[in-house]
C-alpha cells in the first residue's frame, strides 16, 4: 500500500492510473476505521482497479461545541486495517493544505440540506459537500463509495454529483451492525459500558419498525409513536429526530407503501449523539 | 470542428482525449462572440492539443430583471467564427440537461462575490462559479481561458479553482477593445450609436488614469474623482461604481504604489450596463 500526503501528488499519481487505463475507486473516511468502513473498501475493490481510501477528519463538517478536537484519531491502526482489507493507496492529506488560508468556497446543496440532520447541524452539509467535491478532484476517481448509515449524506451526495455533472459513480454499502446491533461507528468508542447498553434502543426500536410493517403496519404516525416509545422508555436516550421520509427527497410520508421509505433516527445518550436508519418499505418485506 | 451537445458524450470524449495524452483547453462563452472570445481561443489554442469552446447562456448568472431573454444569440455565426479561429470542439449543452428539474447545488466563493458587482448583482457570481465548475466536471480541461475584461470574474475563479483544489491551469487574456477604445463586449450590440458615443467615456477615463499614474499621481481618492468626473460630465453615463482596489482581495487601496492595483468602471447608458477595467502600477509605467 501507497501512502500519499501530498495533494498534488495524489492528482499525478489519479492522472498517471487513469492514463493506464485503470479504474479508481475511492472510499473517502475521516478514519478511526471500523468493519463499517472495510466494508465500503471491500465494495470498491470490486470494482475497482485501484482502490484509494482517504484518511481526512475535516474541519468544516463539525459545528461549533461538536467533537472535533476529540474525534478519534488511530493514524497506524488505520493504515493496517486498510492495507489488510485491500486498499492500494492511502491519501492523508494535510489540514492546512486542503484549507488554505483565505480558502472561502464552498459546495452546497440547497433543501435536502437543511432538515433531518440539518436541523440540528446547520452547517454540516456544507462542509461534507465541500470537502468531497475537494476529495473527488483530488483522487478523481471512476466511483465513490459512502456509507448507508449516514443516509441523508448518501443522498445529499448523490444530488451534488447529479446536479454538479461529476463524472463519478457513486456506490452505498450498507450498515454493518456490531452483534448487539448497534451501527458501527467510530464515535461508539465515546460510549461507557451503560451508555452503550442503553444505545441499543435505537436498533431495537427499527426492528420493531421492520416488524410492524411485516405484519400489515402502514400508518407513519402510529409507526412513528411506536419508534419514539422504544427510545424514550428508560429516559437515557434523548432522540434529536425520528422521521419517517420519502428516500429520495426525504420528506415526510404517511403511510407505508410499496415506495422505499426511510426511517432515520437521531439520539443522545450522554454527550454522546448518534444516527442509524433502515429502509421500509411494504411489498418487498410481504412478498 | 466536431459539436456536442450532450453532456455526457463531452465528457466521453474528453476522457477518449485524455487518455490519448492530449491536452484539453477549454474557452466557456455565452456566444454570441466576438473578437475578445477569439482571442480566448487563439491563447487557448496555443497551449493545448484539443480547443473546447463552450457557448452556454447561463440562466442562474442573470438576475431578475435583467437581460437573459434578450441576451444575444447567433449560433450558426458563433460556429463559423469559432471554427475559423481554431475551435476543435463547439460544446453546446442544452438548459434542461444542466439544470434538470429540481437542481439546488450552488458553488460559491463567499467574499470576493459580494463586492463590486456582486453588490449590484447579488446572485451573479454564484451562478458563474456553480455553471463554470459544471462546465470544467463537462470538459475536463487542462487548462480554461477567461478575459482581463471581466477581471472580478476572473479573480473569484482563481479563488474557486485553488480553493476546491480543481486541477486545472487558468490563462487570462487582455481585454480587446474595438478602435475607439470601447472594450468588446456582446452586450454592446444593445447600444445605439449615440449611447455607443457615450459610453467612449469608460475607456477615456481609463487613459487618464494611466496618463495621471505614468505622471507621477498616486492618490487614489484624486484618481477617482478625476475618472468620475470623465464619466458623469455629460449625464448620460450613470456609474454603478468606481473602484481602485487591491487585484487579489478587491479590497480598496489608497495609494498607488508597485503591487499593480486594478481600476474598475462599471456604468449604465439607457439600459445598457457595461464594465471595463484596467491594471495600474507605478513602477511598471514609470521604468
Amino acid at each position: 500500500m501507497k501512502t500519499i500526503t501530498s495533494i498534488t501528488e495524489m492528482q499525478r499519481e489519479a492522472e498517471r492510473l487513469r492514463a493506464e487505463g485503470l479504474r479508481i475507486g475511492f472510499v473517502p473516511t475521516m478514519g478511526s476505521l471500523h468493519e463499517g468502513h472495510l466494508d465500503l473498501l471491500r465494495l470498491s475493490r470490486r470494482h475497482a482497479d485501484v482502490v484509494v481510501m482517504s484518511v481526512f477528519v475535516n474541519p468544516t463538517q463539525f459545528g461549533a461545541g461538536e467533537d472535533f478536537t476529540l474525534y478519534p484519531r488511530n493514524p497506524e491502526r488505520d493504515a493496517r486495517l486498510a492495507e489488510d482489507a485491500g486498499c492500494d493507496i492511502l491519501f492523508s492529506p494535510d489540514a492546512d493544505e486542503v484549507y488554505p488560508p483565505g480558502a472561502s468556497t464552498w459546495v452546497q446543496v440547497e433543501g435536502p440540506d437543511a432538515i433531518l440532520e440539518g436541523t440540528f447541524r446547520p452547517t454540516h452539509f456544507r462542509g461534507v459537500t465541500t470537502v468531497v467535491t475537494m476529495l473527488f478532484h483530488m483522487v478523481k476517481p471512476h466511483h465513490a463509495v459512502f456509507g448507508q448509515k449516514d443516509a441523508q449524506q448518501a443522498l445529499i451526495i448523490r444530488r451534488m454529483v447529479r446536479d454538479l455533472h461529476m463524472d463519478i459513480e457513486l456506490l452505498v454499502a450498507p450498515t454493518r451492525r456490531d452483534p448487539d446491533g448497534l451501527a458501527m461507528s467510530s464515535r461508539n468508542t465515546y460510549l461507557s459500558e451503560s451508555a452503550r447498553a442503553e444505545a441499543l434502543a435505537i436498533s431495537r426500536s427499527l426492528r420493531l419498525a421492520q416488524r410492524y410493517v411485516v405484519d400489515g403496519g402502514r400508518d407513519a404516525q402510529a409507526l412513528l409513536r411506536m419508534v419514539s416509545d422504544e427510545l424514550t422508555r428508560t429516559g437515557a436516550l434523548i432522540p434529536d429526530y425520528v422521521a419517517l421520509v420519502d428516500t429520495d427527497t426525504l420528506e415526510a410520508i404517511e403511510r407505508i407503501g410499496t415506495t422505499p421509505v426511510l426511517l432515520a433516527i437521531a439520539a443522545r445518550v450522554g454527550k454522546t449523539r448518534l444516527i442509524d436508519n433502515t429502509i421500509l418499505r411494504a411489498e418487498t418485506i410481504e412478498s
